[in-house]
C-alpha cells in the first residue's frame, strides 16, 4: 500500500477526489459531438463548438445565483437544461418548436462525455491505493452515468446533490471529506483549474494540478500552468498515478 | 445490454442496490475473527462467536432510537462504537480497562467484514448491465471502507449519513432512488431478509430474495425462505446475476 504525505498537509492522503469537467472528461469534444448530431437529426444548422462554449459559458453564473442564495439548489441536470434554451435562442433557433424529448436528450449529453486519454488508466491505478471520486458541480445520477459510460472506476460519487452546494462554496469541498470520515488533509483534490484548488487549499485539503491546455478548444487561455504550490504539478492523471505511487524500480 | 422487466412493477430495472449486513458480506465470522484477536491481544477469555451475536443483538435496538425520533441521526459507527461497552461488561469486562485505541480498532471491524464466496464476482457481473450499489444501514464511509478490503465493485456507495435514515424508514429506501435520479421500480432491492423487501415493495421497488442460511451461525432461524412473492428468487449473487441477464446459449 503506497503512502503520500502531501507537503501542505504534512498527512498521508487517503482519498484522491477530482474535478471532472475539464479534468477527467472533455465536456467540449462530447457536447459539440452532441450537438452536431442533435443539428444533423433536425435539420439545423449550428456551429458545434460554439454552441458548446455558449452553453458552457452559462455555468458559472446558473450556478452563481444558487450559491449566493438568490435560489434555492437545483442540479446541474436542471440547470443544464434551463441554460440550453437561451442557448438555443442565440442560435436562432425556438427551442419551442422542438420537441421537449430531443432537448432533453440533447442536455443528457451531460452524463455521457468522454474521458481524457489518460482518465480511465490514471484512476484505476490511483484507486489501487486510495479511495478515488468525483469532487464536482455535477450530480449524483448525472456523475454515475458518466462513470459506467465513460470507465471511471470511482468507489465513492457523492454528487453536489448531497451537498446542496457548488464549488467553490465551502461545503461542496468539505461534504464529502465528512462522508468519507476523514480530515480535509487526508482528501487530495485533483483539478486543471487553480481556483478550484486554491478553494481546496483554504480548506487544508491537499492538492493536485493537472494541465488540460485543450480544455476549451483553441480558446483556452487560463490554468495552461499552475498558479499556487500545489503538492503535486503532474503532466496528466497517469503521471499522477507514478507521482503518489511510484512504481518500484 | 440486457434489460430485465421486474414482474410486480413492469419496469426495468436500472440500479440493483444490495442489503449489505448478511447478504452482501459475513458480518459474524467477520466480527468472531476481529473478537478473537482482540481478546489475544488483551489476555482475555471471551466467546467470539456469542461476542458477536450479542454486539449484533444490539443493532436494532439502537437505530429504532434514531428512527422513532427518541434521538437525532447518529451514524452506525457511532452505534457500533457505543454498543461494544454494554456487550464487553455483559462478558465480564469493563471497558474503562481497554485503551481506548483498541476499542476504537475493535469497532472498526464493521468496515472489513468478509464477503459471502459468490459476492464479488455476482456483483461484477450484475454491474456489466446495471448500476450496482449498497441500500444497507451503514454511513458512507464503513461502506466504502469494506467495499476496498473486500473487493465490492459497487458504482455508487450512498451511506445512511446522506439520507440520514435507517431501513426500514421509507427515506432510507427513496433517497438513493432519488440521487440516482430514477423511479422505485427502476430499481432492485437485493436482501437476505425478508422485512427489507416488504418494506421495499411497499414503495414499490423491485425485489430479489436470497438465502443466507449462515448468517446468524447454528442459530439462523428466520429468512430461510422467501415469505414474499418477491420478483427474484435466487440461490447467490451469482445466481441473481444469470437470472438478470441471462448467458446467450
Amino acid at each position: 500500500m503506497a503512502r503520500y504525505i502531501a507537503p501542505s498537509t504534512r498527512q498521508p492522503v487517503r482519498a484522491v477526489l477530482f474535478d471532472v469537467f475539464g479534468t477527467v472528461v472533455d465536456w467540449r469534444t462530447g457536447i459539440a459531438s452532441a450537438v452536431a448530431a442533435f443539428a444533423d437529426r433536425m435539420g439545423l444548422t449550428l456551429d458545434p463548438e460554439a454552441f458548446a462554449d455558449a452553453w458552457r459559458s452559462r455555468y458559472q453564473p446558473s450556478m452563481e445565483r444558487v450559491r449566493s442564495g438568490l435560489r434555492p439548489y437545483v442540479t446541474l441536470d436542471e440547470l443544464h437544461r434551463e441554460n440550453l434554451e437561451p442557448v438555443l435562442r442565440e442560435q436562432g433557433v425556438d427551442p419551442a418548436d422542438i420537441p421537449t424529448r430531443y432537448l432533453d436528450e440533447l442536455s443528457a449529453a451531460w452524463h455521457a462525455l468522454p474521458p481524457w486519454p489518460d482518465s480511465v488508466e490514471g484512476i484505476l491505478r490511483i484507486k489501487r491505493d486510495f479511495i478515488v471520486g468525483p469532487l464536482s458541480n455535477g450530480n449524483t445520477a448525472l456523475l454515475v452515468d458518466m462513470a459506467k459510460g465513460a470507465g471511471l472506476a470511482w468507489d465513492v460519487v457523492l454528487g453536489s446533490d448531497v451537498s446542496r452546494a457548488y464549488k467553490p462554496s465551502l461545503e461542496a469541498y468539505l461534504a464529502p471529506v465528512h462522508f468519507l470520515g476523514l480530515g480535509p488533509g487526508e482528501v487530495m483534490l485533483v483539478a486543471a483549474h487553480n481556483a478550484d484548488l486554491a478553494s481546496a487549499r483554504r480548506l487544508r485539503l491537499a492538492t493536485a494540478y493537472i494541465p488540460r491546455p485543450a480544455e476549451f478548444g483553441p480558446h483556452t487561455h487560463r490554468d495552461l500552468a499552475p498558479t499556487g504550490d500545489w503538492d503535486v504539478r503532474a503532466e496528466s492523471i497517469t503521471d499522477l498515478a507514478d507521482r503518489l505511487a511510484p512504481t518500484p524500480q
